[in-house]
């Protein structure tokens, strides 16, 4: 039952935390991964927290190569900047490979809107319509009967769980939308650049891609799906000094208005069923009870996303708070989630505890 | 022409930067601190950062007394705890004293909306008449005319400055207006709490007071001044791990609609002009250009509030960001503001650079 | 095979780590656990990272009480302050119980060094002669028989592990050694004090303790040891700001004195010999090769210690440095691999990866 | 009275302080910033943080060019990297302008140690020997007499302000001293680098540099020149995350062996009277009284350094512990003081408050 799993484009934070993760998993077996800056050396050199581990001090790098991938292993996980990515999916879905991409090249159905968002034609078009977007509490079925997932981005995550189940309910307004987000620093990447030095980042606060960030694209086409028509969100993205995590606020206006308590308890009821029938059985995301509140350092190393939500009378208003690892259910969690339901393990398998 | 000046409540943060600006102001001359756990002490031995300076090393914290405020200075500052800054305030006025209050005591016109937000009657309604908010960019003459200042709490400062002029100028709704902050650990305060151990604040990101803040108190009292109607904000603050530093992000909707980037031009030049008009001759707030955002590690440990705006034609909003110092013009520096008004000084003495 | 484990004292962060690693452990089993400040609250409640854990929503908290850890649970794990653990170690004891404690109460095996130290008599010196020093490099035959274990500090820990093969070998001079440690600020518990507060710890460097820390006694007594002869060295704790982790740097004389390269080249050979006999084989110590150095950041939410060392034909001396999560080598997860012996698991369950 | 200074290499984080300091200086005139990078742009674009003062929004930096300079200014600071400092100051000495370097081209008096150390011949070995050392403590008169000042590295400064007083008095050996460092991310510059990117360096404790520095050069040849004999030490720098701010830690042996705490009031003395006589009215460094010790947070942000010295009747050491903020008093608050003793100012203009 033990499927050979490659990992291409391994050096950077998403693809470090693949390896961690396949290292400890129980079924699938870390066979291949690539990365041209780091072809050569053993997986315990460039990541020296993995130092102890016999396959870590045994795997060695390799130059990526889809002749060798298509070889090697049966799943081949993406770790590749956008763009880069479909030039190794094309060819390994071809060749009747399982490829989990990590990048936003498969994440939209359309083509148009990719074009519109990223500033160049879709690489691989005929493509997109096989793709499943690889988010296993809206698209479980899909992607195990699928050979081309297509992993959600950190932000999107973040956004999507909390509001999908509201939208798919018909309970808040598919207008108006607004979610402000704030994502620690490995969100931006390993990459060499002065905006993300330490003391570039630490002790500052600030926004980015103000007001047209590129996630929005594979946001709204998943909320036009579950509201049926087209939604157009805001959407503020903010850098804060910690390493890891998304922590997101929604505001969201009910079908139903209200503006008393009383009213709200209504609507909070509806709200509490929701959610409770969308997640209680999700092993992934855990809705909040009585004050606790969203706090990234609670799901910080782990695949869970947290939430909670408010009903404010005096604006009419629900508030939805979301907070999880944006480099765990915020990608390469998320994508062994995938894995395993591709491969038939257990959802949970190498992600808990 | 110099005044003597009173802090009383010297021992946590606010109270320090007060001490540090007056040690270096060039008028105004600090002639007692207060505080009833470092009474006795000298300013150089509870603040070791102003160890080396003459005054730091002679001053000692006495007792709070109101009879020997009344005899030693001319100007008292209130870095007190709410509730018990107005026992200080009551009889400091009476004596004829000039008082620059830095808690909520004073910040609210209605003893009713006091006791909504902060749960008991205020404890001396007589006074809130002759209360200035003490923003001198909106309240200028009337600070300089008073005796008793309630400076602004650093969220509102941080939401009101960007907010008002186009309010006034009736360039934005007074509805569905929303503010998402985030603030540095410092707004806390010094207080031996578990929640803001370093460990539980280092790499935490979470929101709290969701949905009703007490500082909404007199955001709204300040932008219904400014609507001439009742306005009711959405107030979203978050923690965040840095010692200083407010970023607010406004969700603002223009009273004229635009889809386009032309119609958003148009919006966009009146919104330059109404900043223009209000600011660009302020000394502490800076409006930035072309694609800059503001980022607090610009403002800490300056007196300044910067603030950006974007104009989204795909959901119609008016996005306004601004960033400064939680204790400098969010707290001392601004009180430090009306100080210099009421004595005369230049308003920007002991504050630039 | 499975043994009930009972945890005293769980609330504090090494406690926390604690429950974490047997919630996630294959073969103990987490009975009990006990606190004052939290009885009556789920795991779950109190430690909202572990929510989704089925046994973590179901276990509450308990007030500490002997009896019932009797009738509960074979081995009981303290987490408690220093003077108060041995209440709960003598009556467990004494009942069979297997306690393995995580506080200072039973690491010396002189009484009269522990009142000089602690500054005040023993609370159970009749035990001391049968308690076993937790660090199974070292006692790996007598934990497995003790029923009860004196589980190491943090900072003894990152001390020992670099410089007992080399005392004992003979390599290195029991005289004139340094040891200059770096701390994460979980180190201080999670007490609320001002100290601790994160304005307090961030963008602040400081030791602590000088030059005569309460560890001293213990390091001092397993290198006495080590090295045939009483040992008296000098440490400097520094207090740094990050969550966890501990940095040593060891300054050592070589017995055999050296002025080049090439008879440094001689001693390193003995040296690296040395780490190799003693920790080839082990699970959880590390010697870095090449132009590595250790990086706290590489072993944090690991069980691992890693070293590294230099000869330096300028000064003749011999740098060793060290880098452990003090939460987990320098604790909780040390006494879990006591743990294990103990139980008869393999050392490493529950703790790799 | 006011003389034209210019900074060349300003875009770093030394040159930045530079600008600061200037922009605020009392007397002295800023005329010119240079940077390759930055040419054309306004100093208030470049530094956001400086955009409200007039100057920085009219200056513009410009190409370095030698001979714009000698038209320009009177003083003309270096920030540039090692080795390429020289370039500009061989010509600017040449041409009668005052030059005050902070790179390390001028800091040593021997070439050999230069190229030992750096692996280069020396660019300009025949102005070694009028270069003067800028610690103002210690060549105060020659500064004051110099066209060429070599200003102190951080870790240099950290270093010999503590142990300089105690060599020259002869209370400890020449022998056996070590220098274990703590330094903030600055110090590494603005450098794009994956080493200093945020998440390399939060929540990460190690050292580097082991065991030969390039700063042991122009340590080692000051404290010769004070002990009167060649002096080698042990020194290991370790990175920690914090923005600013060097923490040193100094292992030294008292002339005068001591194993009381009797003998060590004798001693403790004597090293009381010699700090007091070195320090006690130097204006930037602060010796520390009582149970205080040294914490970065109380210096950084000013040019002062504090240290505390324990003498430990244990081993009979004396430790001697500094802190000191490494862009001021370390680099470029000791480079201004330099250019006020050499311009006539009082030595604290534009460095106090």
């Amino acid at each position: 039952m033990s499927k050979r799993v490659a990992i291409v484009g391994a050096s950077g934070y998403s693809g470090e935390e693949l390896v961690r993760l396949l290292l400890q998993h129980p079924y699938a077996e870390l066979v291949a991964v690539t990365s041209r800056q780091s072809a050569g050396q053993t997986v315990g050199q460039v990541f020296p927290r993995f130092a102890s581990h016999p396959k870590a001090r045994a795997l060695r790098f390799t130059e990526p190569n889809v002749a060798a991938l298509v070889e090697t292993a049966d799943v081949i996980l993406l770790a590749l900047p956008h763009g880069v990515a479909a030039e190794y999916a094309v060819p390994l879905v071809e060749a009747g490979k399982v490829v989990i991409d990590l990048s936003a090249d498969f994440r939209l159905r359309s083509a148009a809107v990719y074009q519109e968002f990223y500033g160049h034609p879709h690489p691989a078009p005929g493509l997109l319509a096989t793709a499943v977007y690889g988010m296993p509490e809206v698209y479980r079925e899909a992607i195990r009967n699928t050979r081309l997932v297509a992993s959600p981005g950190c932000y999107p995550t973040s956004i999507l769980l909390p509001l999908l189940p509201l939208l798919r309910a018909g309970l808040v307004r598919p207008t108006g939308i607004i979610a402000d987000s704030l994502s620690g620093v490995t969100g931006a990447g390993r990459k060499a650049e002065v905006d993300y030095l330490f003391c570039e980042c630490n002790e500052s606060l600030r926004a980015y891609g103000v007001p047209k960030h590129r996630h929005l694209s594979e946001i709204e086409e998943q909320l036009g799906l579950a509201a049926g028509i087209p939604v157009t969100i805001q959407f503020t993205p903010h850098l804060v000094p910690v390493n890891r995590g998304i922590h997101t606020t929604l505001y969201l206006a009910p079908t139903t208005a209200f503006t008393t308590a009383a009213e709200a308890a209504v609507i909070g009821e509806r709200i509490a069923a929701c959610y409770a029938e969308a997640y209680a059985d999700e092993p992934f995301v855990r809705v909040l009870e009585g004050k606790a509140l969203p706090d990234t350092k609670n799901v910080v190393g782990t695949n869970h996303l947290e939430l909670a939500w408010r009903l404010d009378p005096r604006t009419g208003r629900l508030i939805v708070l979301s907070a999880q690892d944006n480099l765990l259910k915020g990608a390469s969690g998320q994508a062994v989630q995938s894995l395993n339901l591709i491969c038939g393990y257990p959802e949970t398998a190498g992600l808990v505890p």
